[in-house]
């Protein structure tokens, strides 16, 4: 627990001057304060007292200026190293003032601090900035200008605990470098981690600190001390956005999602016209509840009763489809708000997407007012197939199953619903959440995390309105269910104009990446992946341990295979000797036990059978990846069917192993795949690289959400 | 050009004594002699020799045991650095001497060598080895600890010209550090080429030297040294592949894809045998040619006269197809030897991939003798439709077309037939090449190089027999006509057994990877890639320069379609005041210009079919990627036609780009992207990526073949 009282003190005198940056002492204080070491060093107002101070500390020492005028002292000739003896300090003290009187010449000088100067140890560099999107984040990183170049550099939300500070320090591409390399000994990593966790509990504590820099840290096998401390303030970085309690999301999203009643504004019996396809939707695609047309003109709309306002209706409304133009909506938005409404469904653009953002502030306010949540605007509308509720002007979506998406885009909507629909996804929801004006991810994980009906959330996302709320709960929700994220613009907009190292290196996309794989979540390389993870995972049973074997009638796709293993992070089984002699015992003199298990091309049903088995029977087992090659012996539904067949009599037996496979062949094989992905078997025609990245988005998951013994630091 | 007698005099007597190391003199030696520059240095035999040579050098200077029995001096406490002053070199020399007596009391020692210290500069490492695969090939990567761990080293085949030495050195991933970072001088680039280069020219010239390692060389911005020479001398390094010359090649291989007449060695009349599969495959096929079955026990097969054996055809036979066992190999290819057959069809299995390499020797040794190429053993067979040839016991394949593919293993080969016909890819060729006892992927290159009905050629390999020669090939070929590589078991065995620095940093698939891009090969990150590339690149056209538009009717396409572009190494066109201007023309006044052109959802089809015709008009434009977004307003299939109809206007005016489409909406977009495809536009559904990393994989080719201005170094 830091000294806050000591913090306080710095920053009210800092704040006292007006000043918007520490000077080196105060860094200094504000660090001891939260057990942050910091080299021996002593204020000199006068030569003959650097030197006194100097000979105290022990040579050799750096002098540094001390003024709050100098922020880079450097540049202003303001720090001389290697002072080796009384003389050269006493000579150093007056050229230092002299550089700094020269740079500014007004610059008011507080002294000349002297400092003992580690000359050992490795130079890491660790910081603090206030990310647009996750706010307080900390940074480590080696230092130097090679780093600086590769960008080498790892991310966490602050502050953090132990075993995440730990994880950074293994985290970044040269951690090797840390662990001793030539023979090098090993730094203190705990030394280094206390370090990170310090500047966490600092900058949470005082998140008025807008960037800290303690570049370098010297890390040595003994201990770290930050050589140099950078810090800036700033009020702003202190402001955290307004944030619903569990609760009070879940109260009204579970109105929204399982709706007894729904109002459409501007609803239309003339075809082609928004507010007839939504009344469409609603009606075929069997929704049970009430649909209350709101129209002024109409007495009627498909057999409904019309209402003129939404306050005419009897009887409790939980949601208002908007289907009016957006001018048209803070009127009809604050009488949906004295109905008592839960949720404003707002499928009109015109708002911030069209630089509208006043109109936008606007309907927002009024929500707020009323207390009602507002979906969109600017989106297609929302599914939930449990309730037979297609909310939108698309076509309704019925394949009924535990896969909840959103997307930030309609045109990617639009794409999750063709593939939905093509691949027979089972669907519990899709969701647009367009401008985000009110409702963002966040609330629908909290939904969907306790939803029954859903079983993995995907997510098309381009930003995020308050990356920390989120990522707290993907961490939450990810330990249940597994979350996809399909991050789109990781095309950083460069490194924004940063006064600090840190800043510099905090790439927007860096700082997503390090931070959702924190959170749990899977992050999805690509819109096809993400359908694709999406499709596969909840078919596949949760792997109990790493130790993957390939079985496969072709050579050539086990080599493959294998390839994609490495790519996607799964361990091949070493195979022990009594299990390599058992599968052994099935396949000819010439194939290959070890792993890839290469049953040969040319071999009989029984020897895919008979090895397959032997995978899903040995507990030591904990995932199959098949590799099938198309022959006249056993042709592609023999195959199919043949594994369906074995994998449903484990099941039966109580194993459920993830089975994924690849199939080699003629067109054939595609009947086939869809035949063994139907059955629970994520199968994939001409194709070694997919199944296994479905598999292996399984394991990263399942490890995340620490469902896998021993291997948490991967 | 180098001193080669300085270099032979040097070896002589390294091998007179027996040597398989060169001492550190011989070693700068044999650099200077290939005008790599080395510190000055002096070998002194006496501690007051050592403090003359050291005076004249000029201080300070470092001492180093000179010793053939002592190969890691460092290790031997036979290195002295920093010795500032005569009395140091004289306590020096001693120390040195009796620290190298210490370690090897029978060491022979010649003296000590006083090597003037270079203080400053870049440290790098520049070094060449033998590669089992591509023979000798010259490494350059950053000095030090980090860049071990990070192994940031490239690769490329010695020697090398001026313009890849430089390549090498901007194509390390800390490039950046060279070039100057934090206001330091960049080094001296064309000294450090120049060093390449040498050592590039060095090792072509002596193959024995089958390790060199210059490490460190100081960079500085006026020069580069080799501070640090170790060669390693082999005799086994210089020994090469034999080789086949160009016209042989295509002298057997237009009889073997040409052939008038064809034999099978085994045909059968007997269904489920292979000997029967080929022949019906042959005639069923359409080969219009003459085809001898050869059976002692049967009179006519298909119809065919069969003979007892390949000697008793009358006139010339160009392949024989061998559907025995591997045993009977050896007896019939003698006689298809006799006969004068250009090319032995080897589909048994039972050779090398079984162990059985004696078999396969022999089989290799009785084909050389008679001058007869193998393909195979251990294949399905070959296709080349332009002459209706289905020359194996898969089913015949009649989409003919402009594609060649190859594969090493026969599920693949397998998984290309099948994605072949589903994808209705136009083919010319699929050939098996198995255990490649003979005909390689060389052999093939140099065949459809020549071959007018192949525009691409795509391979599936896992190895290479000779690298070198394949890569010179590749790179020949691909200048013409695109070659995709999928390069399976990027799972390196890890690093070999090495005992140099350049060694242990030369992982297989990293000297694959670099050299095949110099080869101008399009590398394929896997299977279905592969595939996608070889259907989709010879449909679009060849950009004429780098600058790509996308035009989206959905934002959220528009971001992931930039990803892909970043992903693929694509450059998205800064926009021209007066072009955006005109592409605002046609957009609602909320779109966004700039690029994505954001045509915004909702849009006709004119809006889609003014901005697409804009950027094909525009000759400042290059490629054209398109983002659709289903809606009411433009259905799939009318953005098709219209996409269509647009294209097909401005080939017909002479201006060809290529144009790549996304597709996002429900099922239709599924036969609206086929329609597309069949009209040579690559267009996908429900994916951002895969029609971004066709057109990438276009542009790496045009590159590559030098076929865009000014972006050779890229």
């Amino acid at each position: 627990m830091g000294d806050r009282a000591a913090v306080e003190k710095v920053l009210a005198e800092a704040a006292a001057e007006g000043r918007s940056s520490l000077t080196a002492p105060e860094g200094r204080a504000v660090c001891e304060a939260y057990g942050i070491p910091t080299p021996a060093e002593r204020l000199a107002t006068t030569a003959e007292e650097a030197v006194t101070h100097a000979e105290a500390i022990g040579l050799p020492v750096v002098l540094k200026i001390v003024s709050p005028d100098i922020l880079h002292k450097t540049e202003a000739g303001g720090v001389l190293v290697g002072l080796r003896d009384a003389e050269a300090v006493r000579a150093g003290f007056a050229k230092i003032v002299e550089n700094a009187k020269a740079y500014h010449a007004d610059a008011r000088i507080v002294g000349v601090q002297v400092q003992q100067m580690l000359t050992e140890g490795q130079e890491v560099i660790i910081g603090s900035v206030t990310d647009r999107t996750f706010g307080k984040v900390v940074a480590f990183g080696l230092g130097g200008v090679l780093v600086e170049v590769l960008k080498d550099v790892t991310f966490r939300l602050a502050p953090t605990s132990t075993g995440e500070a730990l994880s950074m320090i293994d985290g970044i591409q040269a951690a090797e470098i840390l662990r001793g390399v030539r023979g090098a000994d090993p730094v203190d990593r705990d030394a280094l981690a206390a370090v990170i966790t310090g500047l966490g509990e600092l900058v949470a504590d005082f998140p008025q600190l807008s960037e800290v820099d303690l570049n370098p840290v010297l890390a040595t096998p003994h201990g770290a001390t930050a050589v140099d401390v950078r810090i800036l303030v700033d009020p702003d970085a202190a402001k955290e956005p307004v944030r619903f309690t569990q609760e009070e999301i879940l109260a009204s999203m579970n109105r929204i999602m399982k709706p007894a009643s729904i109002a459409v504004i501007g609803a239309s019996a003339e075809a082609g016209k928004i507010g007839n396809s939504v009344m469409k939707n609603l009606v075929n695609g069997g929704y049970a509840g009430e649909i209350h047309p709101i129209n002024p003109k109409a007495a009627e709309i498909l057999d409904r009763k019309a209402y003129a306002s939404i306050t005419d209706v009897p009887g409790d409304v939980d949601v208002a489809v908007f289907a009016i133009p957006a001018k048209f909506v803070p009127a009809a938005l604050e009488e949906v708000g004295r109905k008592g409404v839960a949720g404003a469904i707002l499928i009109p653009s015109g708002f911030g997407e069209t630089g509208n953002i006043e109109l936008q502030d606007e309907v927002v306010a009024i929500a707020r007012k009323h207390g009602v949540r507002i979906l969109g605007p600017n989106i297609y509308g929302y599914y939930y197939t449990p309730e037979n509720l297609s909310a939108t002007f698309c076509t309704p979506y019925d394949v009924k199953g535990g896969v909840a998406l959103s997307s930030q885009s309609g045109g990617i909507g639009m794409a999750i619903l063709g593939f939905s629909r093509s691949a027979r996804m089972g669907v519990s929801s899709i969701v647009g959440v367009g401008n985000k004006a009110d409702i963002d991810e966040d609330d629908l994980l909290t939904f969907f995390e306790q939803d029954d009906n859903t079983q993995l959330v995907a997510m098309h996302l381009e930003d995020l309105k308050d990356g920390r709320s989120f990522a707290e709960t993907a961490k939450r929700v990810s330990q249940h269910k597994p979350v996809v994220v399909l991050k789109a613009g990781r095309t950083s907009q460069g490194a924004k104009a940063a006064s600090s190292h840190t800043g510099a290196l905090a790439g927007d996309d860096k700082v997503y990446d390090d931070i959702l794989r924190q959170s749990g979540v899977i992050r999805a390389p690509g819109l096809n992946d993400m359908l694709e993870y999406a499709r596969g995972i909840p078919l596949l049973p949760t792997p109990k341990g790493e130790n993957v074997v390939i079985i496969t009638g072709a050579g050539g796709s086990g080599v493959l295979l294998s390839d994609a293993c490495v790519d996607n992070g799964l361990s091949l089984m070493e195979i022990p000797p009594d299990l390599d002699t058992a599968f052994r015992a099935f396949i000819p003199p010439f194939g290959a036990a070890g792993n890839p298990v290469d049953i040969t091309g040319g071999e009989p049903p029984s020897t895919y059978r008979n090895t397959i088995a032997l995978g899903l029977e040995d507990d030591r087992v904990h995932a199959l990846i098949l590799g099938y090659w198309h022959t006249i012996v056993t042709p592609p539904m023999v195959f199919a069917e043949l594994v369906a067949e074995v994998v449903e009599e484990y099941r039966a037996k109580g194993i459920h192993k993830p089975v994924v496979a690849s199939l080699s062949g003629d067109v054939e094989v595609e009947e086939a795949s869809d035949y063994l992905y139907d059955r629970g078997v994520v199968a994939y025609p001409y194709t070694t690289e997919k199944p296994v990245a479905v598999l292996g988005a399984k394991y990263r998951w399942a490890r995340a959400a620490n469902l896998l013994p021993n291997l948490s630091q991967r």
